[in-house]
């Protein structure tokens, strides 16, 4: 976190329902529009984790009268499928077992089967890292007239979320990622299409009632009592993401993707060879011993990575590439990781 | 706020998937236990506002096959009428105006024209301050075999909430009212005989699957990213409430309270006549200047009271008596307020 955010985190919790707020919140509307490049559509901001943005996007944009195809290359592709299960939302699931690539075949293969309406993907799987492909996802999904919904969560201001360009429909964002902020936040971007769908479907929550958000986020506000300090610390992070610049930031974040992957290289280990978002780059420890270097990172440098879970505890870790970081910050840790697998 | 919490505030959030992080959660389950006397019960951590803890104990504790009886003297009372509405759960509203003291009678009425399974109640209702009886709630619950659920947003730590004694099988809390935390962290406490309900309702959520808490509770976690720094403060302001006992909180508050309104008489002003919480006092401006009085409080004083949404807009303010404040602190908003009515 930027010592910006956690001057922000010690100050006293202002009262939220007066304009003072309001006008907080209709900046970072304004601010995410332009970042995400949404000029046509609207922000909901969400006092929940990202699975709750994801769960109430689906609630809200969808209905039992859809058939989605589901983009499910991880835990968060398989969390997305949960979720229509449990709302009895139809999908097919397109599997793509780990090491494997999307294609373009792969969703073809479905969609020659069937009928559907929208199309759901993490865009940066993040249990693995894969960034799967914005460019054909968006031009399957045109073709197709499929409904876009992206999970950005991990990918945002590490690889390009264009709306706009991409014609995506709906984008999950959530404060404690890329945006550094503390976790508690999520934010749900619609396009002015997606605002159409979601006008005409019943919501089956007074929580996660988008149209109540819509309604309120008009005047600046939110149906319920929000996360007013993370809400405070996403004003002040994007007036100094829009200095710098969405391109800007997503390249210093590919340098330090590039750099870290080199060096991973140079002191003989591996990265999985899909192609893999900026965000995170997952090292293949082959004596798998991942989990051994990641207890030495943390007890003997206080270096914290991401652990894999399942299967992968052992022959994997992911290290992040997003935040407040920079070139040097990536060669102490590769050092680090570069004298215990010498030691073990 | 606290200046202990805003210490914890402006520090780094740490990763949550270790040890530390889950015996943070262990300790605030045993401490929320013990301080809400839910000694065989259980506890579930929600990253959302307390509406969305409302709606997700309404959605794992009953189902269509429900009858419910739900204290509708409020907004907060009718929320929960719309959260049983959009889920189909069917209840008889026991509804009161505004100034009525809600009675056993109104109840038994309802008990005696159908059959009933539970009965949800905010203790306070924070919209006007009323706090309903709780005795005679918890005796009419035992006498006709109902689920007892206490929402206490606002009565905890101003009011008894003592699932033990009344036999509360829920109650939900929020970490932005008397603990004084940062918004954004909800809290439902589960009796034991709830627990086996929710054991045997199926979950129409992913995000608010209670099942899913429980069984990342045991290990001290939460089935997604949790509002991580609100976590930690919370376990730091039980740490303190514990130190200062629960009744004697109390006792603070009602002293606070009482002060108060003892005050409010002497300026001329006057307050509801049905029975108040500790946590609030509406006052009641004759001269149905209330919102002019606002103004001039923040403008003039920098003081920040509540105010009433709708039609009480213009004849009433509510005063929290909870969080960090003392008799003094009373005094001074006691003498703005009289100094600013001499001049209207």
């Amino acid at each position: 976190m930027y010592p910006e955010t956690l001057k922000i985190g010690g100050k006293q919790v202002p009262y939220f329902r007066n304009d003072e707020f309001s006008n907080i919140i209709l900046s970072i509307n304004k601010g995410l529009k332009k970042l995400l490049f949404n000029k046509n559509g609207e922000i909901i901001l969400l006092t929940s984790s990202g699975t709750g943005a994801m769960e109430a996007t689906i609630m809200n944009c969808f209905t039992k009268e859809d058939n989605l195809i589901i983009i499910n290359g991880g835990s968060f592709g398989h969390r997305f499928t949960q979720i229509c299960d449990v709302h009895g939302i139809p999908y097919e699931s397109v599997n793509i077992i780990f090491g494997e690539t999307l294609t373009r075949e792969m969703i073809e293969d479905k969609l020659n089967n069937g009928k559907f309406t929208g199309l759901l993907v993490n865009l940066d799987e993040t249990s693995n890292g894969q960034l799967y492909d914005i460019k054909m996802l968006s031009d399957v999904c045109k073709k197709n007239n499929l409904v876009f919904v992206v999970d950005a969560i991990s990918a945002f201001l590490a690889d390009e979320v264009n709306m706009d360009k991409y014609s995506i429909d709906a984008v999950i964002l959530s404060s404690q990622k890329a945006l550094s902020l503390a976790p508690g936040l999520s934010i749900v971007a619609l396009s002015e299409k997606m605002l159409k769908r979601v006008e005409v479907i019943d919501s089956e929550s007074i929580y996660f009632d988008f149209k109540d958000y819509l309604k309120n986020a008009e005047r600046g506000q939110t149906p319920f009592t929000p996360a007013v300090r993370v809400i405070i610390e996403l004003e002040d992070m994007i007036k100094r993401l829009e200095k710098k610049g969405i391109y800007n930031i997503i390249k210093h974040t590919n340098d330090i993707a590039s750099y870290f992957r080199k060096r991973v290289n140079e002191i003989g280990l591996e990265y999985p060879s899909y192609p893999l978002s900026n965000a995170v780059t997952p090292i293949i420890f082959p004596k798998n011993n991942a989990d051994l270097v990641y207890k030495r990172l943390i007890e003997d440098y206080g270096f914290v990575v991401n652990p894999s879970g399942g299967n992968f505890a052992k022959s994997m870790f992911r290290v992040s590439h997003v935040g407040n970081q920079s070139i040097e910050d990536c060669e102490e840790l590769i050092l680090a990781i570069s004298e215990i697998i010498k030691k073990l």
